[in-house]
């Protein structure tokens, strides 16, 4: 069976996986660009930006695995714009200009209707879906590969509660952002059902990799 | 100056130093002693229970540092007991036995007064007292030595609002409590007035240390 596959979600150390007041300006909200400090020097994110070079360490290894193996993504709305509501028309193509870097098939959860949209290599299908039948679609789409599961927090917590996520990876940075969009809410008891390792990185982040026990 | 030192405040990974529903039976409420798990194999809380032995690594460092220097300490009234309100009468005398390993002048920060209570070679000295009264009065008894400030998780927020802490020893359990008292709320920002180091611990804890840049 194809796993569904969580990388790279970073948190800060209370918890927060996106800051408040998310807009066109800051995607990120009142966090900005500090919860992702780790990933910029890497050269998985060097390469993503079109250049070469960038560090090859622990950040690097574990920002690498979320490309491998991937034939599919699933995203929450909040990670495709910042819109809220019905779409105001069909111009926003996502934060990521001509050719987003997921070359995949990417099923954007919403509650209000869109067409596809074919950006670059990269073809969005905004659904209006529950976790259990977004991932069936997505991994028919994945062609036997495993499926990404994109975040932001609210979607992955709905699928850590359907009890559908095979691997979680969240990097936790040591700052305060004290208001935003919460991980962990509603998680009690979930290291009962994955297994869990720990690796503190010399760029100060902590990556933490839940790994799903067998059913 | 003495410095003000709070170690070993031990919280899940969803940032609860403690859990919900603090009793006589559970001093944690529901986390239990799953925040401890760390602490209890080494020598230092070996030798805290009269035995001999005990791991020496990492977790043994960290937890031993809390009892170097340290001339008195300031609790909050839910580290002394899980009673509220007022007190029902003198005879509880703390989770500690006849000899608790204080030590040393113990302020106890309560809104109700109770006589000061001599256990063993530890006095318990109940204040109503502002953070700044309370921590000078404990510089006072401290004879030149450091202050301990000893939890729970809301006292010391109450100092860290008052920037009173000098250096501040969290560790972190891959466990997810889902509900009790949080560490963290309302400290948007504090990595801004400390210097943070991460470790991995091999049993698997993160601890965090944030010492208090120069004023």
């Amino acid at each position: 069976m194809p796993n569904l596959r969580a990388h790279n979600i970073a948190v800060s150390l209370d918890g927060f996986a996106t800051g408040e007041g998310q807009s066109l300006e800051t995607p990120f909200g009142h966090a900005g660009q500090r919860l992702m400090g780790h990933f910029f020097p890497t050269r998985t994110f060097v390469a993503m930006t079109g250049r070469q070079g960038g560090t090859r360490g622990i950040d690097d290894a574990f920002a690498a695995q979320a490309w491998d193996g991937i034939g599919a993504e699933i995203m929450g709305r909040n990670k495709f714009g910042w819109q809220r509501g019905p779409w105001p028309g069909e111009s926003w193509r996502g934060w990521w200009g001509e050719q987003p870097p997921f070359r995949t098939p990417v099923i954007v959860l919403t509650h209000h209707p869109r067409p596809d949209l074919a950006v670059g290599e990269t073809t969005f299908l905004f659904r209006d879906a529950t976790p259990q039948e977004a991932l069936a679609e997505a991994v028919d789409l994945a062609g036997g590969l495993d499926v990404r599961l994109g975040g932001g927090p609210t979607s992955i917590r709905e699928f850590l509660d359907a009890d559908l996520v095979d691997l979680l990876h969240v990097v936790v940075s040591p700052i305060l952002l004290g208001r935003g969009v919460r991980l962990w809410d509603g998680q009690e008891g979930l290291e009962q059902r994955f297994d869990v390792e720990t690796t503190a990185s010399p760029s100060g982040v902590v990556h933490h990799v839940f790994s799903r026990r067998p059913r």
